[in-house]
């Protein structure tokens, strides 16, 4: 029987989602709270990897038993119990056998949260960036986006994916309040580092460094190193994985 | 010449606003960073007294001084590169000599946030609470607020006030997200303690423990030994302090 689980975190403390040895990661302390509980070894496997520092406002993640669980909904109370105050689980449920959190997911939604002002309540959540934007450019540069599906120039070099093809679905600047600036990216799936290679190569269109067209000819080549410096990992969120179940 | 201070400041490792013998106040820490950046000794006099683990999303204070200050944007700018994460200095302005940051504020507003299910987003700025709750009759009760002057039911006791009178301009419980619920209330002045029994007697109202009726009772008899119990710190957030200027 497979079940989905459902979990928000807080990714400063965290190596990432992705187990690791030697390293604190979201995966280790969800599976030993799951073992403990379940009284049997149960292991996790993510729908998404969230680097170092990445927080996810909504992961999904699968594991395999023998027998259902008799009560779900109290597994799920006892494991925000036992769980630290960084993580917390949002649901757990039954899928089907075949059914994979990665593989089926239609599409992901990410958001980069960026602080135009000093403010003591997004420590960590945000990343502080407080030079002047033109965001009607950035949006402009953004909608570039849509025309096409390699996007090899943003992604992390030595990776061992067979493609670099995204299909873009949303991607878009909206000001959420006069001290949070956040990029809305939604897409049938993500390379390693894509979101915060796409955001740095962005605020330098915004800075006025960078053309529009600039921005383009960046995707056409296909050369990393043409892009803009990554943003730091703390304004990244995994916000929605979703399945048509 | 007196100068205003808008600051916001995440209380948790604070004694409070006020400055005290052997503890860090959020009061203690502007003051340090002004009398280093005006090069002159420099005290503060805030608008509003919050209390250890209290947060503000906007504190006023006032500060006097015999000579203008030549650049106030610089000011500004090294204030918050020298003060810490915690604390964030959003505007100084000059204000009439007699002009009181305490006596002639119009009203003040508060928020307490309540958070209704296990959230990593929200450490130490909000109050975890997740037994069910009958919102309407919460704000039932709320609305008996305006009825009243005399609040000396919600006061701690052996303090020095003159009168208990409040004149309550908003008071209202609004669901702002499916994890937050949040308590907004807004008045002339507010007794020591006074928001977080307020709310701590509301729950009582939520929860089916006390009836409006009985809410209402607590008011006219006067005795804060028949109020709720006082609702945590880390749920208060200051957010205005109104002049007319």
């Amino acid at each position: 029987m497979r079940y989905f689980i459902e979990c928000a975190y807080l990714g400063t403390n965290y190596a990432g989602w992705q187990i690791q040895p030697n390293a604190m990661t979201v995966q280790e302390e969800i599976e030993k709270a799951l073992t403990i509980l379940l009284k049997e070894p149960t292991s996790l496997m993510g729908s998404s990897r969230t680097d170092a520092g990445v927080h996810a406002y909504t992961q999904v993640a699968q594991f395999d038993r023998e027998n259902p669980i008799s009560d779900i909904s109290q597994l799920v109370y006892r494991l925000n119990k036992i769980l630290s105050q960084n993580i917390s689980i949002k649901q757990i449920y039954l899928v089907p056998d075949d059914f994979h959190c990665r593989f089926e997911a239609t599409f992901r939604k990410y958001e980069y949260r960026i602080l135009r002002r000093k403010s003591p309540f997004y420590q960590n959540m945000a990343y502080q960036f407080e030079m002047p934007l033109d965001v009607l450019k950035m949006n402009e540069a953004a909608q570039i986006l849509f025309k096409y599906e390699d996007f090899e120039c943003f992604s992390k070099l030595h990776t061992d994916v067979k493609t670099f093809n995204c299909t873009i679905m949303e991607a878009e600047w909206r000001q959420e309040s006069d001290d949070i600036l956040v990029f809305h990216i939604k897409a049938n799936r993500f390379l390693r580092g894509m979101v915060r290679a796409i955001v740095g190569t962005l605020l330098e269109v915004g800075l006025g460094k960078l053309s529009v067209q600039g921005f383009e000819k960046i995707i056409t080549d296909k050369n990393r190193q043409n892009a803009g410096r990554s943003v730091p990992a703390q304004g990244l969120f995994l916000m929605e994985v979703n399945y048509e179940l």
